[in-house]
């Protein structure tokens, strides 16, 4: 039981978990503040805050962080052409620490001493919250519900969540629940657990929400411009219609729609989970994925072979270490600091077809290429 | 000018320039062997083979090595899920230790002191060719005539070997030379030099002859069952219309079947030759796509997550020895039984689909698998 | 409270700390099992025996394990040259899974459920025991009193430890304890904690137990002729008397002599222990020192260059795994194997002299040496 | 033939070979400007000065570069904990990167297109001076008379050399040269080649130069304060009499002093140089052992545990780059800048204790230290 006054700052989604956490934190004898992110995810922010309000909550903070999340996670994640395990692209791992910043900043503003969330013991999302709220406030003490006896013996199943929902005046989703769970931001979303945890199940066509299928996308490619200074995008051409993004977000919000559009950035994987073991995990990331390659491709052009190999060991280690929730760990810090310093001069121009789930890269121009024609010509 | 019974075998390819170079080596006074590898390649081996003969070969020797470059070099190369660069499969890269193992047994066999590529002088295949028959054979001495004045200096140009062929009784092309180079074998096809030196150049639509383009391929996907043992394949299976194949050879082949018709396995980049230059370079690798994804599916199923990631180190470093053309050295001999080593447990079986130049992961099994569902579910 | 016949293993020093875990957990309701490895250390072992069953143990094994320890545990570190952050020779880390093995054998020949150590909540030990009894047989509980509250908040210092033994009938030793603590086996000495804590304060001329002081060591050398067969040494001689050890224990104890005589082998340092903290440490290790110094030499002497960088690698991951306490994971297991394969050819013998807490070598000769006198000569 | 007015910059020594290639440059029509570091070696500079004008030197440039050597060279190393294999700290291949810069501004201040060096062909310092001069001026050209036949086929031994020397009026020494060659810097002093080339043969007593020997050095250690900042010392402290020095330079020399006295510094290897052969090296380090053994204790106190691991990691790559003469390459730089960057918080002071060719840690204290001592004790 918490001292009447003590308040803890609630990562609130929305859906049914987090909420009746906010009731349950109230009965703890917490005064609770709910920060709901807009990190890009699909969610109805309004009602949202309406619905934390009307359980209970003291304050709800909506914030849009899009633009940070974009320029300080998932740009350094460019960079490092950020690949877990060969093939994941971080989408939530890289939105976590974005998120544990803002609960920082938020109960430092409110003078509380807690933090909670509602992910699992399972997951490799209560690490990140964890690791990113301690390394940024270590006074801070963060309460798990889910790792909680007292909780998750209440809380076995659905059915029970559901029933304390209703005595609780905690609105039910009307539809029923789809058999996985998703976790969805500006970057990806995720589809795991339910009917996907068995590996050789393959996933439904009605599962993907944030790319068209490849099978019914257009049957004209779209041809883009990719501009990059220091490793980073800075403008994005569509070379049909001229249609032309330059700041961070938009460019990125626009690389989200084409891609999307023509089924890119869907993987199928197993993947290691930080507590140990291993999960199937179904993943869309339509415009990380255009940008995986064109970065790809205007590296090669322009970074030294030598400091390319370096920088490419480097940038292992960076995509694990985002991956277990260490983004403001000093290794990781340090690693950033390395890899952004190879990307100098990393600049140009990259040309990209992007159709049918794959991106091809058509050629590449750069005010700094290391490639001599003049050279490898016979 | 050779002693007059100075034997040379020279790796023939049945083109203009190493017809040239054969009766060039005659004229030096060395008896010429020819050895040309059917690897894979499009060819008629026949009349090459009476070519050769009619140019004053003493012998020609034309043997098909298509298994065992698959199983000694090809299968390594998926243990290792080898890519240069984060890109290239290796496909040409792979081929020549292959090719300089016989050209070295046949040396040995007739007795030959020389032996002769016609590689040029600033690209990987001249030291892949090189180091190959030097490590495998110390003595050998290796005429490489586009390394040497009296030879480049008399062929500045096309122009200068087509009048030397006219001139000698050489069979010239009737059809105009492609304005690039490319390099054929089982695996792959590559394509660079001349108007695809300027790396912002677009491929020409008609350059690709592996794979179709996945604009007007099929609008139905094949799906395959790929099993594993030993972190190879040893079964394919294509459910749709229970096509199997067991061999390593017979899969392979169907498997860039299936990719070529599906438009699977294009890359166009830039990378970094072993001599220093960067060098634009466009693949098709149909069956190696497919494999590359299948045996990463099927590897972070089965093995451990600590000895991936030092596998994975291993495989960085085995993948940039064999572009470089150390496929003999000690280093990648050690590195071979070590990657092996952690393939023991690879076994099991991944559903893929093929798809509009894609390969999609659809699910996998295996017996030793680490993947525990009880463990996974909430 | 345990079930009346559950039986537990504890890993028994004969000191003051497992003596009262053993009489604690007979009140606990267990059934102790004490075992008593013998593995090098300095102990009356027959009064240690008595003693345990005098306190209640209903069976004590001592084995002698410290052949098993050299061939099994040490030999792969002088494979290795592992040091463990540059200077660590990894003398506890070693011991420890070779202690594990046998509390479970025993444990398993026993039919015990349990497994207890006197390793404390700080330490590396405590994790390097139980990750290697849970590696080894994942069915077995470990019991470590010194984390549960039970047992640290009722002796929360020496004193209670002190009243307990006395009104247990636990002999208390009559010398007062040195202010630091020891882990002593064949390979080395530890001392830490106590005064030893600020790392500014230097360690006591008195501290030292295993070497003799340099400055009062002889002053004239021993000269050794060290020779290794697959990376790990074979046959000992010195040369000043002719003196020849050849099996693997005798030869190992034999060093210890010389090293320990010549005052070689001490270090002082700052490390970073597994659970996080940097801790300090004082150790002596003499015969590893010798063998360190003298492998490191014929290794190079015998092994490719590029062999060579990739097994270096190999070896920080190997060395930082054993001072974690993963001897016994997959990836220690495939590191092994690795390291020991490219051993093969390293063989030869090493001349060296060991002087006032100096290993200097001084030539070195092998039937495999990649040495060649007349290339190298001008 | 040279160009009658083209003018060489020599990096010239004052010994018989680069007297000899003065005189044979004159010869080939070569303008010729001799330049000699003092890079802190025993030299007669007046001397030879004087003698390299006498033979026809248009000028002789003779620059103290000690302090810069220190500054810019070392001090990276001292960062880097640099060993290449091991074991040897570079002393040799940190100094050729210093003289190439100054030979390459000689040669732009005078106008000279060429610059010679007496390297043999078989070495490191050959590799090491080229890809300096060339990195830092890629128009300069390099002539290495040693590489050149109609250089060495005139010279092919000792004689010859002496016979043109006496015929050109180049005085020759009068002292028979020592049975192996060296070379010495402010840093260190290598012996290999002659009688040493044996790898069995142990090195004569009488062959060091820089360093007491142990069996004769005092009986009383010396005992050293040195402190650091960002991971360079600025503060060396003799606690016996008091004596400090801050500057960089004049504490290296005074390192070198107390190092010498107490026989610190000595090692007996075989390496793996450049080129491929393995070469057997004696070396004497005095003051970069113990700075070696000082900066790796404040670094390991001062240093969190992952950065160091990242950080060890670049530095193993570090030492062979500058082992291979990449000093001024683009990866060489980027890894200088990353490593510094993980020595912002490296500071404090380390106790050292110095006696009979060893270096003992005594303590360190620290104002950034991660030691916690609170959370390390019981």
């Amino acid at each position: 039981m918490a001292e009447p006054r003590d308040t803890v700052v609630l990562a609130y989604s929305g859906g049914l978990d987090t909420s009746c956490i906010l009731v349950w934190l109230k009965e703890q004898g917490y005064t609770v503040i709910a920060f709901l992110a807009n990190i890009g995810q699909t969610e109805d922010f309004d009602a949202a805050q309406k619905k934390a309000l009307a359980l209970g909550a003291k304050k709800v903070y909506i914030q849009d962080v899009c633009r940070e999340f974009v320029e300080d996670f998932i740009w350094p994640a460019v960079h490092a052409n950020a690949l877990y395990e060969d093939r994941y692209m971080l989408g939530s791992a890289l939105a976590r620490p974005c998120i544990a910043r803002h609960l920082v900043l938020i109960a430092q503003e409110e003078g509380a001493r807690y933090i909670a969330h509602g992910a699992t013991g399972k997951g490799n999302d209560q690490v990140r919250f964890e690791l990113g709220c301690y390394a940024l406030c270590p006074s801070i003490k963060v309460i798990a519900p889910w790792r909680m006896p007292e909780f998750y013996q209440r809380f076995p199943g659905r059915r029970e969540l559901m029933e304390y929902a209703q005595k609780h005046g905690i609105p039910v989703p009307v539809t029923p629940k789809a058999p996985w769970s998703m976790d969805e931001n500006l970057m990806h979303i995720s589809y795991e657990a339910g009917i996907l945890e068995n590996p050789k199940n393959r996933a439904p066509l009605d599962l993907y929400t944030k790319t068209c299928n490849p099978t019914t996308s257009p049957d004209v490619p779209d041809e883009l411009e990719i501009e990059f200074e220091k490793g980073v995008p800075v403008k994005v051409t569509n070379t049909r219609n001229g249609v032309t993004h330059r700041s961070a977000l938009e460019l990125f919000v626009y690389l989200n729609d084409i891609a999307s559009k023509h089924g890119v950035g869907r993987v199928d994987i197993v993947e290691n989970r930080f507590v140990g073991m291993k999960s199937r995990g179904i993943y869309e990331t339509p415009a990380g994925t255009i940008l995986y390659h064109a970065h790809l491709d205007i590296e090669a052009f322009t970074m030294d072979r030598e400091v390319r190999k370096i920088k490419q060991g480097l940038s292992l280690k960076f995509s694990e270490l985002v991956y277990n929730g260490f983004w403001y760990s000093p290794e990781c810090e340090f690693l950033k600091h390395c890899i952004a310093r190879s990307q100098q001069a990393v600049a140009g121009t990259v040309h990209v077809s992007v159709f049918k789930g794959q991106v091809y890269i058509l050629g590449r121009e750069s005010p700094h290429s290391l490639y001599n024609e003049e050279l490898v010509s016979l």
